[in-house]
């Protein structure tokens, strides 16, 4: 199996937004369909309208109505949505929220039976998504739901130079403070320390765990959380063998490039996180969802209405949230192997998890 | 007056950190004392262990009692703490606490005497200081009891790069929602906008504003502050005439570079400002407390007890914080004469306030 192709579901997220673009232009370069067999769940009419905005040459498309019709040779696209459906770029559509619902739906059903090892989802919009089926922030916690394996998700963002994962994700920041405790936090650690472990084959993480505060609560001064929920976290978890450090006041953190000398950053809130993640490097960003029995990667922008069909999107977080997923799989199958056959010997792993 | 020199006070800190030293550095350069006249508010005893420690060349010091006995072609020191101090590097003591308070108060007092032009303060550990004459989370809220114009003072942080200020400084972030308002939001707004003109001589300040809210709250998705209490403050804003837009998505604003288009960015709290500033520019980063009246810069580090009395700090946001509040002086200045004399013309300024 190691050397066998894996088949990769694509959802097409917000056909108002630059999912098409992106995903066609990933999809464009044979040398990436070289290495997996791609199914977009989607409409192949939307996606022949962005083929022809983007002027995307190279992509032709296996049509196929579910996943039994699968060419392992081509490009396939799995139809979910009515041919009737209207894009109109860069709009909030009630619409465009129902075929992003209907093609996730899809696909998570392949991802449960097992018929597809991994799924890459491109941007929903986040409000017109919503409906009596679909009531979450976002994709991560809807796959929580779905595919949980009794601990929580745990989002990582993740480039050339960091990973970093966060406590809370997708909620107002007034309810950051309540949200965190000891429990979760180290819940949240054990799931990254396991992450970075079985999915990239690093065989001794280490963590670093920011604070809430300004200054990482400068001794009490600016809160508390830091000594009574974020500091007896962390002690818990090197008492269960991680090596987990902190928690850092996070302006300095980053600034001072301290954040290289670990695998993976634990941020309380998502923009903890996500700024410096974004201000070192936007375009190369892969979101994956870790903590889940399936895998699921995504890149690490939006929709991005403003540039939708203008042929100015990067393809470049998307290709890497395709490789990300191979690479995890592969990861995966190693480290299981691994822990069925424990004699065998470990190898070197770098920073990055690859294989010396 | 325009070419007078102007006397700067600097005061010394947390003796057991790395002031000193940044202190030391900077003035043993003769090309920077040649443009103000220095005080230093210390110790000559503690100033003389740390230049002895950094090996630092070039400083002689006239040591003083106050200010009435400054000589201008020196580097003058008053000494305002008792000469049996013990410094004890690397470490939070109380009696460190107290002389940097006592520091604090003695420039403070002569800045409002008017026998000094600005203040330069080297980082204060925000513990040890606390008192019965000192309880505030730093200098910024400090300075703000003592010299308040009426509205708020605003904490900004700049650089080569950008200009950030931030709506709430050293609070937990648990009290971040409750704290900002549209009064308050629209006040700092106003502070930053006057403050672009007269300290930064731009004639149109451009500001961008922050959301509150992962996504800028994903349009009430993730929280309603943006719409309840920002954008109502921004379309104020807008209604007195200054230019400023917004609620931004942090993470993508510095992703996606888009904070260079804009004079300054206020952000909501302290670390959504201060980990992109700091994540750009560690080292150079300038702390400058607008809105009061009187001239206060500080350097963006803090104590760095780590590396204290190590001879490895560097100088440089010390120094560009020397210089900061030398430009500000004269573009007050410069400001305030135009403002007198309104037919005077105005000079072209590019981005960082410097005339053409």
């Amino acid at each position: 199996m190691e050397n066998e192709k894996i088949i990769i579901g694509i959802t097409h997220g917000d056909i108002n937004g630059i999912g098409y673009e992106v995903i066609l232009k990933t999809l464009a370069e044979p040398k990436v369909t070289e290495s997996f067999i791609p199914v977009i769940y989607g409409s192949a009419k939307v996606a022949a309208y962005h083929r022809k905005s983007g002027d995307i040459q190279g992509v032709n498309m296996n049509i196929i109505n579910n996943i039994d019709e699968i060419n392992p040779k081509r490009i396939n696209i799995v139809n979910c949505i009515n041919d009737e459906i209207k894009v109109e770029l860069g709009k909030a559509t009630e619409e465009a929220g129902k075929a992003a619902f209907d093609a996730l739906e899809q696909a998570t059903s392949d991802l449960k039976k097992g018929r597809i090892q991994a799924i890459v989802t491109a941007p929903i919009n986040k409000k017109n998504i919503q409906s009596d089926k679909f009531s979450f922030p976002g994709h991560t916690e809807y796959l929580e739901e779905k595919f949980s394996m009794g601990t929580p998700a745990l989002m990582i963002l993740m480039n050339d130079v960091m990973r970093v994962a966060v406590v809370t994700g997708h909620i107002p920041v007034s309810e950051v403070p309540k949200a965190i405790s000891k429990e979760l936090i180290l819940q949240k650690i054990e799931v990254l320390n396991y992450s970075l472990k079985r999915d990239f084959k690093i065989t001794r993480p280490r963590i670093a765990v920011l604070g809430l505060n300004p200054h990482a609560g400068d001794e009490g001064v600016i809160g508390n959380e830091e000594s009574t929920i974020i500091e007896p976290a962390i002690a818990e978890a090197v008492k269960k063998g991680i090596t987990c450090v902190g928690p850092y006041p996070a302006d300095g953190f980053f600034g001072s490039g301290n954040f290289k000398k670990f695998d993976a950053i634990l941020a309380m809130y998502h923009d903890q996180g996500l700024i410096p993640f974004k201000t070192i490097a936007m375009e190369s960003g892969v979101n994956y969802t870790a903590g889940l029995n399936i895998i699921r990667t995504s890149p690490a922008h939006g929709t991005a209405y403003e540039i939708a069909g203008k042929n100015m999107a990067s393809e470049e977080s998307f290709r890497q949230a395709v490789f990300a997923a191979i690479d995890i799989y592969k990861n995966r199958q190693w480290s299981d192997e691994i822990a069925m056959n424990p004699l065998k010997i470990e190898p070197k792993t770098d920073r990055a998890g690859k294989i010396e």
